[in-house]
């Protein structure tokens, strides 16, 4: 490690400090924000004085400033703007970290972080890591656990299976491409112009780059993609993200890690999807034709009916004629559970059996 | 069984057919079908002449009718219209099918359909089933098994969890609902007036239900779900279910079984999600945040990079003060990798070990 240029020996310090001011919209603008430059306070017992080195620039930051629900408060007006970062230990009165520790967490958009040693969230690195510091905070920093979450525990990927990453020349997804690769898989990456796409094949060891600026864009997407796209690792939202879906096979899978497109607008926010990524939740379209266990499934149901545990109620409506009225009644709400219509409107067909015929609309 | 009125020694007999004549916009018409009649035909060798008795009228019907990607073709113009239904076999030249047997399956709307015996997609049912025919296409037929599908199989659901059903009163989400009591689940149904919504728990055993058609629909939501909700069966779409999915506990899971609200819609036919249903896709929402094995991923990534095998790429930016303009770097595609800012302009703070450091913009 070089010597540290910063000298701790004189306090106090000026602490530069960017505080939200007002809420941006759209494009952020060095107006939204103070500058506040204070002393550095002198440390208490247990807490560590922090140089900041390098600030991880995220799309998530942008969300932060948003007073919108979201997984972590929205960044409170006068208060340090909120961002991963990574810094050095230059003072400390705590035996937990040394002078020239690396240390990575929400360090905020500031010169100095005074932390205490008790603080959840910190990871503390050694000096000297073997890896260049801004790589920490991205393939071997977040970026990197990112895509790695993804593509091991939220959707794996299998050899042979073709994975579209969005986003692909960006922190997270020219990582999630290049594992991707690693873990076998065919990988087609989407980035803006020729230069990236070039860059994502030429030095990534992309499969194949769609540029989401061409005017072709979707046919370039299909034609990468003959076999269709069984898992997409989505960053983008949006009209990108429609495309992709719209080449996936049945039963594909969805890793939705962020949707960048929507995050500067006011309207619609990661698409109608946003609230997937805050919550976390998995969702997941299904059609009855494709269940396997009908013969079962409907056993059980008789037998519930039979003994009383499901009620089953139908309304049923009468005359062949009146199939396209009847079906607009399943939209008003007139009816009560499955709307059935009986084909011919005279009681002597086949009524026997039928006790339950009687409309509840 | 009762004696059949229908005669069939008299043929040949008419067959009355609703072909699609114009894809409807919003509601249907009466005049998108023409009403064709024309003679039941002969029966060859390995056919047999089934009379429709009942139709089950579905939300997915209308969905046939657009002319947009789905998960079977559209019906055609000119093509009957595609519809499930169950009829009576009147005469049988299989020795497969018996006269008075009951047939299951894609009938469409008409009075009677030519069926071979090689045709995939029906059930053949004993001439007494022991359960009301209406209930065949019910809760003991394709609406009970979707409920069924969904809550065994694409979401389980388990004892103690909440579990909320829209469409509550219809003829899948009336059997979900009483499925998810069975299972252990306390259910809320959504469900448009009050007195669907007190046929819900009176009758069919909801623990509550919420009327989506009230002014305060979402404070009742609020107050049912006091614990979130853990599991959604959905089957509206459009402001019913964003409204559940903002009550959904973090990592809930939303079965997507339907989105009715879109369904006449021209602009958005069930909403953005519409695909996820179509073709049965899974996503998941994630944040790196909740990821337990940081340190085994950081480890294997830089493991990659020290390899060669992992390209760490990054775009350093400089000076604290300009963090704002920075960021919106992120979504203008001028940088790639990382984009990381470091915080002191000044060449000599921690530049050892900053190898890459540079702009690729």
């Amino acid at each position: 490690m070089e010597r540290l240029s910063v000298t701790v020996n004189r306090m106090p310090q000026l602490n530069r400090q960017l505080r939200l001011k007002t809420r941006p919209e759209g494009l952020v603008r060095r107006e939204d924000f103070d500058l506040v430059e204070q002393p550095v306070p002198e440390l208490k017992d247990g807490e560590v004085l922090v140089r900041v080195l390098y600030l991880s620039m995220d799309p998530t930051n942008r969300v932060w400033m948003r007073d919108i629900p979201q997984y972590l408060p929205p960044v409170a007006i006068g208060e340090v703007m909120r961002a991963l970062g990574l810094g050095r230990v230059v003072q400390s009165r705590s035996a937990q970290y040394h002078e020239g520790d690396l240390v990575q967490g929400l360090t905020g958009w500031q010169d100095y972080l005074v932390l205490h040693e008790s603080a959840k969230g910190y990871v503390r690195l050694p000096a000297d890591p073997g890896i260049p510091l801004p790589t920490l905070l991205g393939a071997a920093g977040m970026s990197g656990v990112t895509a790695y979450y993804g593509l091991t525990e939220i959707v794996p990927v299998q050899a042979g299976e073709t994975l579209v990453v969005s986003a692909a020349a960006g922190s997270v997804g020219s990582v999630a491409g290049q594992l991707g690769k690693i873990m076998g898989a065919r990988v087609v990456g989407i980035a803006g112009g020729p230069d990236k796409c070039r860059h994502l094949t030429a030095e990534l060891g992309f499969d194949a780059a769609v540029d989401y600026k061409a005017a072709d864009f979707k046919q370039q997407l299909k034609a990468t993609t003959p076999d269709g796209v069984h898992v997409n690792f989505e960053n983008v939202g949006g009209e990108v993200m429609r495309a992709v879906l719209s080449r996936m096979v049945i039963g594909g899978r969805v890793a939705l890690c962020g949707l960048i497109s929507g995050y500067n607008s006011a309207e619609r926010p990661g698409d109608d999807y946003g609230i997937l990524v805050m919550k976390r939740l998995s969702m997941r379209g299904f059609l009855v034709l494709d269940y396997t266990r009908t013969r079962e499934a409907v056993q059980a149901l008789a037998g519930w009916i039979r003994d009383g545990r499901l009620k089953a109620e139908e309304t049923v409506a009468e005359g062949l004629e009146n199939a396209p009225e009847v079906l607009n009644r399943l939209f008003d709400g007139s009816h009560r559970g499955k709307l059935v219509l009986r084909v011919d409107a005279r009681p002597a067909i086949d009524a026997g059996r039928t006790a339950r015929v009687g409309d509840a609309g």
